[in-house]
């Protein structure tokens, strides 16, 4: 058994998958061999979904069928909306109701009793989760800011019916496939923590339901899901301060500051994500005849890049793409949590079919042999 | 970068840890340099709990006003009750149960907003996670039964306090005695698959309520928490069937099935806490004039040893002893989760002292440069 310290488990490989793979090189992103480029320009969020969980992009008939079984798991039982009302009245901040929702849609769902290992189950189960997830999320916006939830519409696409639901309207082309872009750049990215975390849940047979409880736990973090909305704050306070964008980061770095948005772990160069986003982030300032987001986060970009080497991650351009389409800051972690479900699911699945325990181990620098001391004589 | 694909990270060291040590070879588990024969016999889940989380035994003084902090913070807000009687009512199984109340007190918790890294609201939170736990799961039993929870007591125990709560009588000494050494004997056990869940979540800096949800998820499964109940399902089984113990697992091991409660992956002799837990069965058994499951579970581990080197773990005494005290079967598991949970915190509150992102690599195998065909030409 070797000993050495792997902390963080950089560069450990823990399994084969047929899933996704990054280049950090190059700033290489695939889904099944495709470029990422290519699904986020060409696929839809659904079509992602069937190619992630079922090996290949789905034909016509194939997608037809899929998107409608995924459109008719779309409503909540009940009992679920009874949890969601109770969450936002109690003002729980939105990571952490979509966790306990999310982790109450098993009392409610009509499989939860089947064989973890039954592939047809889970295959149902899956559509349910990805499903259920962006309804109860509008829902429990809609019942903190007042209103009664929005129920879900069969006849839209998975993007455009959760903004619909959101705001109460239909969206636009233009936001819906904005935002079905976004779905789809999200779906995957190899093993990051939160979908190792559901495989180590999942590892133990735990059911579906455990694992993507435990993924939405992980993203919440500030150094995973979390960083999108810090970038968001960040625009926002520069933009109040009413100081160069350039400055401000200057300043904000002096102060000893991270500046969200940067750096990433596997990758050296721009994410390929970035630019989409970055793409997206221009178009819509283009259309609301203002670019001021687009143009302040560029001008970081080229900053933080010449000063200090570092290129944007996903959540540098999300932020600003989301919040010219009007979503809420505090829904953008939990927008990421309902595209990357997709891929949690995947990999759960994938795992599955040849299953192993995740049990590393501790080296252990405690005390050896320590006199145990009765307690009145402590 | 090594590409050595260490599946299930099997021997792979991810930290160093202060808290417990396992010696498989020897059959030795020691929590921060005492043995846990020590500490089962002699220290109570209380005292338990402060050593792991605080690093030492506590004196008299301290004890006191730790016990009576833990004490005070068992009870549940109005709101949590709502969402376990929602669960109780719609038939959702304990583990899972569980897991959404766990994750829905984040939602009443006073200091949910503090910093994740606010060393003192993490001792106050750890504090009323682990109290409260058992409230809810006594709560979601009476519930199911048809009867009104039952308002936890201060004057009473950690481990009496819960098994009052969960028959509506006060324990005799001896009940309350064995179940307070089950809970020691369960606390902590090095990187275990849910406390490795409720690491790799905390590594993205999520709070105090996401590792521990994730963790009770990763517990639930069949290969981890799960076992307890199926070696009490097993011996009920062989009972059931009037058949020789002995005879009833030859005929299950020709079937190709496997034995609930033997083989660990770390333990390569008896689990030390099987020991401890086998004297306890014994005890009841003839405290009740009745010592069946003991001798039942004592010829299986003797054929199961002769037959297949394989050492019962701590699955295996531990359903027969809480069989004989009442307890129902699918609360095994659950039970295994109000008592590890003290493990659970102890590792995330270590862990970020100094922190570290969790995030391994998959090997990719999947299919290089597929070109993408339009949805019409497919």
């Amino acid at each position: 058994m070797s000993t050495e310290l792997k902390r963080g488990l950089e560069g450990v490989v823990v399994t084969e998958s047929e899933l996704s793979d990054i280049d950090g090189e190059a700033g290489r992103l695939i889904y099944r061999g495709y470029t990422i480029d290519e699904l986020a320009r060409q696929a839809s969020y659904e079509e992602t979904l069937y190619l992630l969980w079922h090996g290949e992009l789905p034909n016509s008939r194939q997608l037809k069928v899929f998107s409608e079984q995924m459109a008719a798991a779309r409503s909540l039982d009940e009992g679920v909306l009874k949890i969601v009302r109770d969450l936002a009245e109690a003002d729980q901040e939105p990571m952490a109701a979509l966790r306990t929702i999310t982790s109450a849609l098993a009392a409610y769902d009509p499989e939860a009793d089947a064989e973890v290992t039954d592939e047809e189950a889970n295959n149902r189960k899956s559509r349910r989760i990805t499903a259920k997830m962006p309804t109860a999320l509008a829902a429990y916006n809609q019942i903190r800011n007042g209103n009664e939830p929005i129920a879900p519409r069969e006849d839209l696409s998975h993007a455009a019916n959760f903004l619909y639901m959101l705001n109460g309207e239909e969206p636009d082309d233009v936001l819906a496939e904005t935002f079905d872009m976004a779905l789809v750049l999200h779906a995957d990215h190899g093993l990051n923590a939160s979908t190792f975390s559901a495989m180590v849940t999942a590892s133990t047979l735990a059911d579906l339901h455990s694992a993507v409880t435990s993924a939405i736990g992980t993203l919440s973090g500030s150094l995973h899901g979390g960083a999108n909305a810090n970038v968001m704050k960040m625009l926002k306070e520069i933009d109040d301060s009413e100081m160069d964008p350039v400055e401000w980061v200057v300043d904000a770095l002096e102060r000893g500051e991270r500046v969200a948005g940067f750096g990433h772990r596997v990758y050296n160069v721009k994410d390929p994500r970035a630019n989409i986003l970055g793409e997206h982030s221009e178009a819509l300032g283009e259309a609301a005849g203002d670019t001021k987001w687009y143009e302040m986060s560029l001008a970081i970009e080229e900053y933080i890049k010449a000063e200090k080497g570092l290129a944007p991650n996903v959540d540098f351009y999300s932020a600003s793409t989301y919040y010219q389409m009007g979503i809420p800051i505090d829904l953008y972690t939990p927008i990421f949590a309902i595209s990357r479900v997709g891929g949690w699911l995947a990999h759960v699945l994938e795992q599955w079919e040849d299953n192993r325990l995740i049990r590393p181990r501790a080296h252990y620098t405690g005390p050896e042999d320590v006199e145990y001391v009765p307690l009145d004589e402590r």
